[in-house]
C-alpha cells in the first residue's frame, strides 16, 4: 500500500491548524482592504519559458516543472543533446512577483493608474526540506504599481505594520535603508561603482558572519585593504551617528528615508521604524528603498520588500515604477501558533437525539440553534458520559438534548 | 517577448472577479462552519503513484505530472520500453476526494469519530480547454466520514442547500436517488447483476440523448430486446407513479430516500427536493444514496455527490462509511456574476492632498478614516475633474480633501 503522507516538503492541515491559517489570512486581508488594496489572483501554473527568462536568481534552479502531455511529449527524439526543458512546457510559480508583473503587463489597460494590489497564494520551490522550510508555502504580498513617490513606501509600510498588529503580533518593528545609500557609501570607500552588486552580496552577510568575516571575504574577492578598511570605518561611523552621517553621501537616499520614517511614525505613533545601514536584501532588482519587518523574539525577519522600478518595464515594454512588501506568512503562522493565538468564534454545540425521535424535527431544531452556535447533530449513545467526554476532546463547547426545554449545557 | 497571458486553460483574476470569488467562498465557508463542519486543507501536489492507483476513472488520463528533479531524473536509460511515468514522481491532484481519503487514512487517530470536513481548493485537469471549462478550477466539498446512517446525507444536503441560498442563489433544487434502486430495477428488467455498472453508464446519458437512443445503445451493447423494453417500461411507470412504485423493488433504497426527503423538507420548508429515478452519476465508487443540485435556469447541475462506503477502506485498511457533496464553484461564480451579485462592502474613498501638505498628518487622517471606509491616499492633480472622473471609473465611491472640515463627497 502506498504511503498516506503528503509528498516530501508538502503539508496537509488538520482542522486546528487550518483554522489558525484561515484566521491569519482573513485578518491580513481585512487590513489590506481597509488600506485601499484590491485583491487579485494569478495562476499557480506559469509557462515555463517566462520563468526561465526571469530575474529569479537561485529560485530558477528550484522550479517544479510539469511534463508535456500527449503528442507534445516526444521522447523518441531524445539524444545526447537532450535538454531537460524539452520535456516540460509549464511550471509551478516560485514567487508572486513574477506573476504580478506578467499580470500587470497583460491587464494594464483595465487597471487603475495607481494600482494597489494584494495577492495571497501558494508558491513552490524544490528546496531541500528542513524544519520550518516547505516546498509549498503561502505568500501575502502587497504592491503599489504606478507611483514613483515615496507615498507608496509609506502606505505599504503603514499597511503591513497594521496588518501584523491586527492579527495579534506585538513588538514587531521596521528597518529601512536605500540601495542608493549603500552604493554611495561603497563608492566613497573607494570601490568601483560596477562592483557594487558584488560587494552588496558580501555586506548582506554582516548579520550572520560579523564585520571581521565580511572584511575577510571582501579581501579574498580581491578588493583593496584600503577600501575594505574605509568601508568598515564608514559603517562604524554611521552605526554611531545614525542617518545624519549619510546626508552628504546620498542626499536623495537620505531625504527618502527621512521622509518615510517621519511620516509613518507621525501617522501611527505605536509604529517602530529605524534606519539600518546594514540592511542589503539580496535581490538585484531593487532600485532604491528596501525594508524588512523584524520580530526580535524570533530573530529572522518576518517580511520585507522594496522598490523595483525596472522589473515591470522589462516585461511590458513600458517603464513602470513599482514597490512591494511581502509578509512571511508561514513564519507568522508558526509564531502565532506558538504564542497560542486566540480566535473568536461561535461555540460548537452537539444536538443529541434518540434514534426514535422524528429526524425532521431534530434537524429543524438544529437549524434554529444555528443562529447562535455552530451545530452538529448526533444520535445519543447509551454510554452518554463516554460520548460527552469524546465531544469535549473533539472541541465541542456544549450539548443539548433534542426537544428539551433548556439552555445549552456546557462541557 | 514571451506571452503575458496565463497558460492555456489557466486564469488570472482581476480585482472585480476576485472579489466575487472571495465573497462566494466566504459565504459558503460561513454556512459550512455554522452546520458544524471543520475546514481542512490537503496538499495540491500528490505522489503520482497514489493518483495512478486510484479509482479516478477518466481523470487519471488528465493528470498534470511533475518532472523528477536532479539526479532522480535519469534520462540516459530511456529506451524502447520507456514509460512516461518514469519521468515524473509527483502530480497535481485532479479532485479533492482522493486527497481527503489519503488525509483521513493518515490522520484518523487525531480526527473526530464522526468527522464533518470541508475543503476548498484547486484541482487540475489537462482537459481540452473550452468555454466554461478550465484546467485549474476550485472545488468546495463537504464530507461526513464515519456515519453509516442517513443522518449524514440529511445534514450534507441541508448544509449545501443553505450555503447556496446564503450566497444569493434562488430556485435551486435537489434531486436524489439510490444506486440500490437503480440496480434492483435493472435486475427486475432481466439484466444480469454483474452488468449493472455497464448499463448504468448508458442510463446516465438519458438526459442528453433521450430514451430512444438509450435503448439503441443498450441493444448495440448486446442486451436483449426484452430486457431493454422492460427497463424502459419500468422507468416509464416510475416516472408516472413516483417513488411509491419502487417500494417493492428496493425496500432499503425506498426507505432511505423517503426518510431523507421527509426529514429535510420538514427541517427547511423552503427546500425543494425530489426523487429522480433517472439520476445515475458516473462514478463507480458510489454505494447507495446519490444526489445532485439542479439550477433550472442554467440547465446543468451545480453540485452533487453521494455515499461512498468502500473508498476510504481501500486506502486505510479500515472499512469506513463516508458520504459527500461538492459544489460546482466555478459554475456558481459564473451564474452569480451574470446575475450581478451584490456584495456589501465599505465605501472606497480617496483622500487627496497637496504635495506641500505634511505627509505624516495626511497619513494620520487616512488612518482615522479607515474606521469607516477603505481609504487610499493620492496627491491632488491640477486637473482635478479628470482625476475624479478616473477615480469613479476605478470604483471609488467618494473623496475628501486632507484637513477639510467636511464629510466625504460622493462621486
Amino acid at each position: 500500500m502506498a504511503s498516506n503522507l503528503p509528498p516530501k516538503g508538502m503539508r496537509d492541515f488538520l482542522p486546528h491548524s487550518k483554522k489558525t491559517r484561515e484566521y491569519v489570512k482573513s485578518k491580513i486581508k481585512d487590513t489590506y482592504i481597509r488600506y485601499g488594496f484590491s485583491q487579485i489572483e494569478t495562476s499557480e501554473i506559469e509557462n515555463i519559458e517566462n520563468m526561465l527568462q526571469s530575474d529569479g536568481g537561485d529560485n530558477t534552479k528550484l522550479i517544479f516543472k510539469i511534463l508535456k502531455r500527449g503528442e507534445k511529449l516526444d521522447i523518441s527524439n531524445i539524444d545526447d543533446d537532450y535538454e531537460e526543458n524539452q520535456l516540460a512546457d509549464l511550471a509551478l510559480r516560485f514567487d508572486l512577483t513574477l506573476p504580478l508583473s506578467r499580470f500587470y503587463a497583460n491587464n494594464r489597460n483595465d487597471l487603475p493608474q495607481i494600482f494597489k494590489a494584494f495577492q495571497m497564494g501558494y508558491v513552490f520551490r524544490a528546496e531541500r526540506p528542513q524544519k520550518g522550510r516547505y516546498r509549498a508555502f503561502m505568500q501575502c504580498d502587497i504592491d503599489i504599481i504606478g507611483d514613483d513617490t515615496n507615498l507608496a513606501e509609506a502606505e505599504l509600510l503603514l499597511t503591513v505594520y497594521q496588518a501584523l498588529t491586527d492579527v495579534g503580533l506585538k513588538g514587531h518593528r521596521i528597518i529601512i535603508n536605500d540601495r542608493r545609500i549603500l552604493k554611495s557609501i561603497t563608492v566613497a570607500a573607494g570601490f568601483d561603482e560596477k562592483d557594487f552588486e558584488d560587494v552588496a552580496i558580501t555586506l548582506d552577510k554582516l548579520d550572520k558572519i560579523g564585520q571581521e568575516n565580511v572584511d575577510k571575504e571582501l579581501l579574498s574577492k580581491g578588493y583593496t585593504e584600503e577600501s575594505v578598511a574605509k568601508l568598515a570605518n564608514l559603517n562604524e561611523e554611521i552605526h554611531e551617528m545614525g542617518i545624519e552621517r549619510i546626508k552628504d553621501f546620498s542626499p536623495a537616499g537620505y531625504e527618502n528615508i527621512k521622509q518615510i520614517i517621519d511620516a509613518i511614525s507621525f501617522a501611527n505613533s505605536d509604529l517602530e521604524i529605524g534606519f539600518d545601514h546594514s540592511l542589503v536584501r539580496g535581490m538585484g532588482y531593487y532600485t532604491s528603498t528596501i525594508y524588512e519587518i523584524k520580530y526580535d523574539k524570533y530573530g529572522h525577519s518576518i517580511g520585507g520588500g522594496g522598490r523595483y522600478d525596472n522589473m515591470i518595464g522589462k516585461l511590458s515594454g513600458v517603464q513602470t515604477p513599482a514597490c512591494g512588501v511581502s509578509i512571511g506568512y508561514e513564519r507568522l503562522v508558526d509564531i502565532l501558533s506558538e504564542e497560542n493565538l486566540e480566535i473568536d468564534e461561535k461555540d460548537k454545540i452537539a444536538l443529541l437525539y434518540d434514534s426514535d425521535n422524528p429526524l425532521g424535527e431534530v434537524l429543524k431544531e438544529s437549524n434554529n440553534l444555528r443562529d447562535k452556535f455552530n451545530v452538529s447533530v448526533f444520535v445519543k449513545k447509551k454510554k452518554l458520559k463516554k460520548q460527552l467526554d469524546r465531544f469535549k476532546e473533539e472541541g465541542f463547547s456544549g450539548f443539548k438534548f433534542f426537544g428539551a426545554d433548556e439552555e445549552i449545557r456546557y462541557l
